[in-house]
Formats: C-alpha cells, structure tokens, sequence
C-alpha cells in the first residue's frame, strides 16, 4: 500500500512495544519488531504471528554482529522507536552493568546500526524516564538541565538521551524522546500492581515496600501509546523531549494497595515498611508539569487513580 | 612516610600517564599505575621499574573481572587520576565501538572500582578533550552547555565527562576535569610531530594530511603535568571543569610542518591536501578562553609555538 508507514520497535515483546506494535498495525504500519525476549516474552506478541504487517526478530539489538545477520532486505524506515531497556530498576542498583549494557549499549547499538535504514524524515522515538530526574524538588519540567538521577536505571536513561540527542543533532535527524511516569497495564511483567497482586495471590499478608506514601503519577499503557503515537506525526514539533503524564499529583502506593485488595475482594491484612522508599534508587514522590504535553494538544483523559484502577481490574481479570 | 599521598594513574604507561607518574613521585607520592599495554608501553614507563614508589599493573581498566584480581590491599587513594583511554581519533570514526570500550567503558569501570578505595577527601581527576566542542564556533569556553562533538572520541569524553559529574554529585566525592588541546613531547605515541617526523624519515616528499591551515593550541606534556598538579592540590576549588592551555591562537599545522623540516635539517618538499580538515572528525581551527585558569593562578609559559618547537627538537634527538 502506498500511504504505509514502516516502523522499527525494539523491545517490541515487553508492554509497552506489544502494545505499541498493536496499535500501529491498525494505524496502517508495516511492524518489524526486536526482542531478545529476556525481559519481553513471545506471548506478548502472540496476536500479531501471522499477521502479515508484523515481522518479529528474536535478537539482542546491542549486540552489533547479531544485527547485521538480519536479512532486512531494503527497507527504508519511517519511525524507529527505541524500547529496548532493562525495567527491573533494582537489579541495576545491585550491578552497574545491567542498565549500562541493556539500556545504554542497546540504544548505541541500534541507533548505529538502524540509522543506514532510515528515510531523510524519519523520526527515532525514544522511551525515557521519570527516573532521570532523581530526588528532584520541584514538579517535573523538561526545561530543568541539572538532572541528577540516583539509580544506574536513571542515569543510563539519561546518558541514552544525551547520546541521541547529539547523535541526531550531528546526523540531522528528527527525534522525540517521552519521560515516562509509570507505566500501569497488561501485559504485567512488572511494577506495583504486579508485585502486589501478586503477593496477596501468594501470602498471608499483603507486604508493602516502604511506608505506603509514596506518590507517583501512573499513565494506563493504552493512553500511552495514544499519545506516543499522537506526538510521533506532529509535524514540525519545535520540542523533542516530552514527560507523559496525567496532569494531577499522583497516587500513593497504600491507595494502590486498598483498591488491589478491594478488587481482589480480600481480607488479608496490609503490613506497610518503615522506611519512605520502596528500596534504595527509588524515587518515592514525584509529579509531573504537563503544560508542554498540554500545549502540544494532548491531555491525558485517565488521572493517575484511574489508569491504576483500570490495570487492576485487568491483572484481577487475566 | 607520613605525608606520602597515594594517586591511582589509568593508562599510565601513555604519553600523559607516563610523565604524571613520574612527576608525582618527585612529588612524594606513591603511585599505583594501571595500563593494558595497547597504546602505552612498558618502555614509557621503565625508568620508574625498580623505584619503590611505583607499582605497575599491566590490566584492562574496562574489564572489572580483571580490576577484582589486583590485590592492592587496604591502599586508601587520594588522588584518582583517569587517563586510559583511546587516543586514535581516526579509528573511533571507522567504528564507534573503539572509543565506546576505551574510554567510555574504561571511565566507568575504574570509577565503580576504585570508589571503594577512595579516602574521604580525594580527588578524582578525567583528562578530557577539546574535541568535546565540536565545530563550535567561538573561543571555547568552560561555560557552554550545548556541546556537540563530531567525533566519536570527542563524544565518549563527553558522555565520560557527564558520568563522572553525577556519579562524584551522587557520591559526594570531589572531581576535576581537564579539557586538554593538542599534547606533544616525550614520549611520542601519535599525533602531530609524531606523523610528520615519521614520514619526513621515510617518504621523498612530506604529504601534510589538510591544506595546512587547520589551527589549534598545543601545550608540551612537561608543562601541562605542571598544570594538572597545580589545581589538584587547589583547596575548595568552586570549579571543576578547566581548559588547560596556553592563551594565544595555537599554530598553524603549515607552521609545524616547516619547524619539523627545518630542524630535522631537510630539503624534502612539503605537499599539502586539499581539504581544510586532515580527516572527518578533526576539527580544524579552535582557540582557548583561558580566562578560567589564568584566574587560577596558573599561566602556560610556553606559547602553543615554543611547546611545538620543544617537542620537535625531543623529537630530532630521540
């Protein structure tokens, strides 16, 4: 077809990428997408195996020797959106390395490798994080440069960004790159609600990390890519950093762990920690300043209590 | 001794290393000196074999696996000075990997590894790069924020740079970075003088890679030790990035050539290229605001002219 758009996603098999891959199928997208399936999983992408706009790779995009085996023929892409990442914030406290080879060096790789397949247009999306941040006071801005993240999953988010944005700069290229609150909906693969739903699946109290007070804003995986997808075809976007999120102060984790009990219509009890984080690296209360994400003409329709409650009644249903 | 200091030197066995070392000695320190022997040499360093205040230990810095074999016992370091890394700047083009691995990699991994054996107060000192500015068009400056390298060594140093900012800010620990011009002098491993003495030896005609109107500043290696020593004993330093260079508008590589060919006695003729660049990634004409470091209290003695001339005549004799 002549008006299809052709999109590389890595880390397609993980939550957000599957749901991404989905989505831009029906928005007329030839997919193909990479995973080597550590942290992702082929269920995930288990609708789309014959779908004939979906081409799936099972390969370790930061691995240079492993990419070049891939028979991609010569196609020219329109959008290279880059979710290949670790998303397990504390194996990355325990060993430096782990965010360092599976979110800096995947997006080395694959911006060094893909770049000779790009159209002169296209755009490479970026999923950043809130975490580049670290223990920040204000709200959340894009316009703050003094960032400080205090987990290797923080920083290596922030040395991917600054990587490609000097890489795109240098090679004239277009990119967005999304600071993502978090991120609530199926497929779990982890997170709060996963965690918790699964513990009180499992204990006999429901065991929360840190006191409960920690307050976060959350973003349903399906508005999400709404809105990636809504950034990713605004035409000549004077900005390219952007934090995704509802426009309200967040949720505390004892108001996530009450609706999870209540969904789940049980009576366990709930033993909260003593200390304010979850676990060191955590970034226990944070909000985001939308006003750029508003201005663009997007505005999240779900608030951070609604997409967390929405993902529980999927994790209560599957 | 009582006021003997302790420095950890990587890559010390490389043009900077080599003479740091030996400069710290003089200076009552005892020094720990890391190289993995690719760019450096064990002959840079063959003087200091038998001085009881040196040890050497030949390791890829990069590779933590190898750093966890050294036994240096209870050593409590004061001063972390981090220089391995790659200095081909024309290799780090052909393959982004080279500079990645090291200096990237080996900036992180001696980071992470020498952290816990870094007394209260010391000091962790980075040899950057002019390359960090790219085609930046004014006198560089310690100031400028948007920094755009056009070379895949000027980016690691920066990427190393950025690290070892917010790994020292998270860590409280105390850093300097120094942005060095062009190095010369003793001992020669790459370069300038290096190339053209090397070809004038062997060729009939002196080829100059660029039309020879690429300008830059030079400092000679015994001179910019001097420099490197002198803000790192500074007390409460409220700055950590300098330029260290002399304070004029460098000299012409058509200049170097003609010094090299006089002093060396020569009647060959010099032919130049075409291009204003001697190879994609240079950057061909830059200056230095030294304003910084003069108010320091440190001033080069040696204009970028007389430093080329000093390393020319070491050249010739050696």
């Amino acid at each position: 077809m002549k008006n299809k758009k052709i999109s590389i996603i890595t880390g397609v098999a993980g939550t957000i990428g599957s749901n991404l891959a989905k989505y831009l199928i029906k928005k007329n997208h030839q997919v193909y997408g990479f995973d080597n399936l550590i942290l992702g999983s082929l269920k995930n992408i288990y609708d789309l195996k014959k779908n004939k706009n979906f081409k799936f790779f099972k390969v370790d995009v930061s691995n240079e020797s492993h990419l070049q085996k891939i028979n991609l023929k010569n196609i020219k892409v329109d959008y290279l959106w880059l979710l290949a990442a670790n998303s397990d914030i504390r194996a990355g406290i325990k060993d430096y390395k782990v965010d360092l080879q599976n979110t800096f060096m995947t997006t080395l790789a694959s911006l060094n490798f893909f770049k000779k397949k790009l159209k002169k247009n296209s755009k490479i999306i970026f999923s950043s994080s809130s975490a580049v941040y670290g223990n920040y006071k204000n709200k959340f801005n894009e316009k703050e440069k003094k960032l400080v993240p205090i987990s290797n999953y923080g920083e290596n988010k922030l040395l991917s960004e600054l990587y490609i944005k000097r890489f795109c700069i240098f090679n004239k290229l277009k990119f967005l790159i999304f600071r993502f609150p978090n991120v609530v909906g199926k497929p779990f693969t982890h997170g709060v609600i996963f965690d918790l739903a699964n513990k009180l699946k499992k204990n006999k109290i429901l065991h929360v990390l840190g006191d409960g007070s920690q307050k976060k804003p959350y973003v349903h995986v399906e508005e999400l890519i709404k809105c990636m997808f809504f950034l990713s075809i605004k035409k000549n976007d004077k900005h390219n950093t952007y934090l995704l999120g509802p426009n309200d102060n967040g949720v505390e984790v004892k108001e996530i762990a009450k609706n999870i009990k209540l969904l789940f219509k049980s009576n366990k009890k709930i033993k909260f920690g003593i200390k304010k984080i979850g676990w060191t690296g955590d970034v226990p209360i944070y909000s985001y300043n939308t006003s750029r994400l508003q201005s663009s003409g997007f505005s999240f329709k779900n608030s951070s209590l609604e997409a967390v409650k929405k993902a529980i009644r999927e994790k209560y249903l599957s």
